[in-house]
């Protein structure tokens, strides 16, 4: 084809736009070959010595999870070009960073388990933990490194950033737990940083390996935030309103412990005297009855209206999540998983 | 000056390539010029909100120390070039690297001390000094990455293996600690990757980032692994043979506390089967007297040759190194620190 005929150049550049050239894998489909890559990396850590270090990178990797942000920054590359692949060693980072945070988080937090396996510093000692978590973040940028020379200078400050800012979110989450004066507008600034900015991180790079504007890049980066902090406040939600049977862990959990969640925090701002007085006799009891804190917490809860506002709050993090996909110049149906991925944020019961 | 000019634009290509044109700071120049740039960031780092997370990460960083490893890079990056300021993010990124790796190996190693101050996880606590150590190796990439973007691809990998490497030498260190069947060849192997590589990475990058030939950046690799190796074995027998007053530290805290270093090593190969009776007795012994059983195995360690055997390794590697300066097509008159430099790792008695 000449390059000098206007029409058929017009043709081909139109052809080029027509979402029917874009070959576009479900969210489904990015999972697995997400997965499948993962596979064969952490085979390859396994066998790395010395084994000391890298089978508990291998054990954590291991535990499985939905591997949420890596299939983000596959769909956000493949929303803007097909060649998805050359984005999968920048997913394999991500992945690799988000269980090491995780790793470190269970030995500040001392807990045990971790989807439905022993942490790694309860099967291996502390010291193993501390060290491979180390490793991991290393190997994190390692992957990372592997995105071509052209495209790195646009994602390393990113993911820098980023993971700065889950350090800062684990910091102030830390402090919360002894802090007595936790506003509203900290909570969510927390969840922000421990959340939220991940998984943001994960679709703009995604978009920036696959060729998006700047534009383009930030709409997903704004809607990752907003799908994030959806998330984060449905979790704190379904902990208090859920279903044990559905939603996999022990409902409660959080008031049972004082955790200083999003309802706690806009209760305690709603409350009138006398309800505040309420919660904070449950709070400060010593050896209460813990069924019947759960029952009665979870009442004023009801009663102050956190309940309904958690859930408002929750709609107006979706809504402008929608707004950023609305914006974004990619064909309504390359964005239809996205939708559907943002109203299951909010509709989710586990 | 027309760059019409064949003549006049010859004669500054020629100008440029003679070596007094290039201005070369002293080792001690590039240490001022670090510690200054450092502190500016420190002073930026410690105001960074949270603080709970940030104020370790300036209270290690101001400790001090030689600085050994930047001020490597930057003289490595001014024997081929007068712009070392270009490295001296890179150099700040090597440095708190470096003091990441110290803080965390002080949780492992349960140690009280750190150049005269209390550690992190003392002063503060143990979630504090993990997490504040996570964000000070995610600072260190964020200061590698302020390199220019089209160095960057040459030095990241460079910097990530070496981070790795480290991580695994700690881990044979800490291994080694309940192992009984450690060989000498073990113990050159952990020093190399827990200590001398990321000297040689230092000195690599430094050249790298200069515009160095690959062969001249191999070149000062291969000197700062064995100066690496010869700083350590000189370190081994400063415990042992050093005088207390100049040392800086008790001599035979090593032979306390039965750490596996090279003379012990050595000595149990060397020693025939009345002298290994003897070492082992004092190895296993309970409750020994302690001032008693520096003075006999010191006496074991000079007996069965470990003592001459280590001082003539230190000098096999210093002459390695040399070989590798001897090679290095720089002007001779810019190489002499580095060759003082060599001599003073196996002459010192600090």
């Amino acid at each position: 084809m000449s390059l000098l005929n206007p029409i058929s150049s017009r043709r081909r550049m139109k052809t080029g736009n027509l979402p029917n050239i874009k070959i576009m894998k479900s969210l489904d489909q990015l999972q697995t070959i997400f997965i499948e890559a993962l596979e064969r990396e952490v085979l390859r850590i396994g066998e790395t010595a010395p084994t000391g270090l890298y089978e508990p990178v291998q054990y954590t990797l291991q535990m499985g999870g939905k591997r949420l942000r890596p299939v983000m920054l596959l769909y956000a590359a493949n929303l803007f070009g097909n060649d998805y692949q050359q984005a999968v060693p920048a997913a394999i980072g991500l992945e690799v960073f988000h269980n090491f945070t995780l790793l470190h988080d269970d030995i500040m937090d001392k807990a045990d388990i971790r989807r439905g396996n022993q942490t790694v510093h309860l099967k291996y000692d502390e010291n193993t933990a501390i060290l491979s978590g180390d490793a991991m973040s290393i190997l994190a940028y390692r992957y990372l490194g592997q995105t071509d020379a052209e495209l790195l200078p646009k994602i390393l400050p990113l993911f820098t950033q980023t993971a700065l800012e889950v350090c800062e979110g684990q910091q102030y989450d830390m402090e919360f737990e002894t802090r007595t004066d936790v506003s509203v507008d900290e909570y969510i600034e927390m969840i922000r940083l421990k959340t939220a900015v991940l998984i943001a991180c994960s679709l703009k790079m995604g978009a920036l390996l696959g060729g998006a504007s700047a534009k383009d890049a930030d709409l997903l980066y704004d809607f990752g935030i907003n799908i994030g902090l959806a998330f984060q406040l449905q979790d704190d939600w379904l902990d208090v309103f859920g279903v044990t049977s559905v939603f996999g862990k022990k409902i409660g959990g959080d008031i049972r412990s004082n955790k200083k969640t999003y309802l706690l925090l806009k209760a305690l701002e709603l409350a009138n005297e006398k309800e505040y007085g309420a919660l904070m006799k449950w709070v400060n009891a010593e050896n209460p009855d813990l069924t019947h804190k759960v029952e009665a917490v979870t009442a004023l809860y009801k009663q102050v209206g956190a309940d309904d506002n958690a859930r408002q709050l929750m709609q107006e993090y979706h809504s402008k999540a929608i707004i950023s996909l609305d914006n974004l110049s990619v064909a309504e149906a390359d964005k239809a998983p996205l939708y559907q991925f943002a109203e299951k944020m909010i509709s989710r019961i586990s």
